[in-house]
């Protein structure tokens, strides 16, 4: 895909991929606006204009993150779909940079409430895009009217993200499909209609 | 209930409360041992010599809140046993104290492999603890031959754990209740077994 251009478009891809490394590699504690400049091979000065402070610069790298992420599946039954999203969740937890970056930022989120909003703005981004696989589902007789499509997506990522912070063992393809036939099982259960 | 005696152990109690309290207040980056000393009374050198680093005080602080967690409930049914697990958790999580350094321990457990190594033993010992409800469970009847009480457990407390990481407002009594339920239909369904 050709990128939008532009320099000042070329100056935050760089800067936000390198405060994406640094986060993934030394955590929060070592991101800082100097060191991203650096790596990024921006100077100081535009870096602290632009975004002057590092939950700034995790601020936007969550927008980007959500802009560049993949559309929804769509298989043509709830249990395809919400084995597709567990899935997309696993792999991205299960990769070593991308893992090693959502645990810093769940980590600074903790402690910095501008990170906390933006991290909260990203999954509201990916919950939008999934939940209609519900809605779908329910148009179907899959699942019973009004079933809440964002809290059966939030069901199944949960026990993958819970499974990456408080244990060192990857997920794991099987973990992702039990996450998605527990949720099918409470939907169809009518648990969260 | 009267505490176990002695110099030693009011020392511990004093330096791990001090460690819990700071860890809730100003989270990993303000808990060192020479605050964690002063806080809690204790001469430096103490700190120093029987701990020697914060990852040593969280691991043991971990093992004080696991020695001291409330004995499972036992209510005669699934639902009435996964509820009162779930409305553990919640209450735990949503108290201000307990919330904000169950939160620093998981933030910290994402860059210190001792501190997540002493997080998931913390976690094995109240899963032992729960998981025989699981196992009553199919001695009643009320859930598939093979069903696995550990990942019941976890999957209780992961929907309870991934909205207080990834959202501001509290989880809620109602949550709690959802998340208990959702696993109680996929436990019915034989989604565990």
């Amino acid at each position: 895909m050709a990128r939008p251009g532009g320099r000042t478009a070329r100056v935050r891809r760089a800067v936000l991929r390198a405060t994406g490394d640094l986060l993934a590699e030394v955590g929060l504690s070592g991101t800082d606006l100097a060191t991203v400049a650096r790596d990024a091979g921006v100077g100081k000065s535009t870096v602290y204009r632009r975004w002057g402070s590092t939950p700034a610069l995790i601020a936007d790298l969550l927008v980007e993150m959500a802009d560049e992420s993949s559309p929804r599946s769509r298989t043509g039954s709830l249990t395809g779909d919400l084995r597709a999203n567990a899935l997309l969740v696993q792999t991205t937890l299960d990769d070593r940079r991308q893992g090693r970056l959502f645990a810093a930022i769940i980590a600074a989120a903790t402690t910095d409430p501008d990170t906390a909003q933006a991290l909260e703005r990203f999954y509201d981004t990916r919950i939008t895009e999934w939940s209609p696989c519900v809605d779908e589902a329910v148009e179907r007789g899959e699942a019973p009217a009004g079933t809440d499509g964002v809290t059966v997506i939030r069901a199944v990522s949960a026990p993958l993200y819970y499974h990456r912070l408080t244990r060192a063992d990857p997920i794991g393809r099987d973990r992702a499909i039990l996450a998605a036939d527990a949720a099918v099982a409470a939907v169809v259960a009518g648990v969260f209609a």
